[in-house]
């Protein structure tokens, strides 16, 4: 698929983030990449400069850059560093290789490195440097579109389903906001928009054991003046059975044909709590996230993360007492599939569609 | 009910706790009661002695003794000890609603306080010390037949599943092992059974946020050589859908007449993933949890605890970064209600039982 001109509506116009910062995920200054590092967060707001494929690749398997979308971008523009050094067959080659291998969930990843791929592997070397980059800019403003996109249609079917009597509960899991991508955010993105429309919304943030992302969504969420409560990871089955929960959003990290979704482990128990208590859950995710050529969840790869972090302390991805480890056997899968029976619908960039209409997409 | 003998087969006659340290949860010393402080371990093995009414309240608030049997007991033992500086009507009556208020959800803390008012308050005075003493250490006996009761009823059900060309793989979560009761446990019970009785038994222990008791069951299936593997909370539904769970047993901390369970935060998402995945769910309880004035679990009360706790660090609970609350909203929900229809069957000191059978053990 080329590059689509990104002309959505846009009702978050001056949305930037963070937002009492001014400081956004990702930013490019001249053939700079700057991020923010997402490991010291919510404690420390600190800038990295990407200047290598290194750099990048370290960048994207530390977790300094998390979350399907702003994977996918980092590593494009990963590309577009590496072949300032080398842009011969074999230095494309090694960079796409490189960034294929540092996560293997996430399917933006894969997809942004093929849309790189398909774009520079017919030029000649000496095209490719500034080609690189254009297309990485590309692929960004088109995420930026994206997550723009599904908080318009996550806002529609907010204002269809709440209640203007009482505030609007929903419950998240993990961090799918601004800092998982390069807008305002996927499973966020409605929220924002619901509250700058004026709704009554409190979102519940679950903490998001064992890398506590749900420290990240709380801390943007509050930035943004958005309600919200952060609660251990077990108390989403307490919440729903109080009738204390209206609706659960999440992201991805990729969505099988069939609408199985692979997404930040804990989530599947979300899910079949939601569908226990008859509570409407849905994923949003751009179309990047779709693997077409997976037929169902059994076949998504899941990463298995170091058990070290199991020890993480809340709120930081830093402190390690590793003398905890001894003699322990830990085990740590960073993703778990949600089959799509549990999954009421999907919020793409396209608009809202059920599992079984999911094909539709594929263009 | 009056106490009854407690002659139950017992398959772990020596059995003692902590298995290698031959230490126990709590143990009577003369007329002294000594605990284990449950807030320092896996880190540190440190006992305490209780010689008040006060010592015993603070204890249970604490949680230097958790786990629903344990806080009957040492409620028990602490009516006793008030006794002894003043058995008048006034000071039984102090004791009974000093304790009563220490811990909403756990009913054996109730249960425990109306055995002793029973027994005591038709006595004159000068017989309670002695009758009141009497009577924990009754209570206290009885409640160990029940977990090594529960352990042979549990144990049968294993043999009956298991395959033995595998391990047997069994999710708990909490710890309801020995730390919680005075005897060898209550869903760990079995476990240590079918352990002894050379069953190949790998245990998924999920950590328990945010109190990380997990982190003690880890630490006493380890020290009884039972292996196990720690996991976040959020690795059950993966675990289930890979076809790496039998098999779910878990404790209770007030089961209702019509079998709705309140247990530790976080049971109720393992039950409703176990029934996605028709995994057999099972808990296991001494009688003296079950609240038969409950008719259901809407009328279970669900301590709210310091969100505070959501600042523990994995298996302590003891070092706090305070400044990590500022600005921020947390709740802290203590327990959550497991519906009687996702309970495969309860495992109680009588032997094995449906949700729809539970009311046939009332006397």
């Amino acid at each position: 698929m080329p590059f689509p001109d990104c002309e959505f509506p846009d009702p978050m116009p001056d949305l930037a983030f963070p937002f009492a910062l001014g400081l956004s995920s990702l930013a490019t200054e001249g053939f700079e990449v700057r991020i923010l590092d997402q490991r010291v967060l919510p404690h420390d707001v600190r800038m990295c400069v990407l200047r290598s494929l290194e750099d990048s690749a370290l960048a994207i398997e530390s977790m300094q850059v998390r979350g399907a979308p702003l994977i996918g971008v980092t590593a494009a523009y990963g590309v577009a560093l590496a072949l300032k050094k080398d842009a011969s067959d074999q230095g494309l080659e090694n960079a796409l290789c490189r960034l294929g291998k540092t996560r293997p969930t996430a399917v933006n990843l894969h997809w942004a490195l093929a849309q790189m791929a398909m774009r520079l592997e017919p030029l000649a070397p000496h095209a490719r440097p500034h080609a690189a980059w254009q297309q990485a800019q590309a692929l960004h403003r088109q995420e930026q579109g994206f997550a723009k996109a599904i908080g318009v249609h996550g806002l529609e079917w907010i204002k269809a389903q709440h209640n203007p009597n009482r505030p609007f509960q929903v419950l998240t899991h993990c961090n799918a906001g601004a800092l998982a991508t390069v807008g305002p955010g996927t499973a966020l993105a409605p929220l924002y928009a619901a509250h700058r429309a004026g709704i009554d919304i409190h979102v519940w943030v679950s903490e998001t054991r064992p890398r506590n992302q749900g420290w990240l969504t709380e801390w943007e969420l509050r930035q943004a003046g958005v309600p919200c409560t952060l609660i251990a990871d077990n108390a989403a089955a307490y919440l729903m059975t109080k009738g204390d929960v209206d609706w659960v959003i999440v992201g991805a990290d990729r969505i099988a044909r069939n609408g199985d979704t692979a997404n930040k482990i804990g989530t599947a128990l979300k899910a079949m709590a939601a569908h226990w208590h008859r509570i409407p859950f849905h994923v949003a995710a751009p179309s990047s996230t779709i693997d077409w050529a997976c037929h169902q969840g059994e076949a998504i790869p899941i990463e298995a993360r170091d058990p070290r972090e199991l020890l993480n302390p809340p709120g930081t991805l830093m402190q390690v007492d590793i003398h905890l480890l001894s003699g322990r056997t830990l085990a740590n899968p960073a993703f778990d599939v949600t089959p799509a029976d549990l999954i009421t619908g999907f919020i793409t960039e396209q608009g809202i569609c059920t599992p079984s209409s999911l094909q539709a997409l594929q263009k």
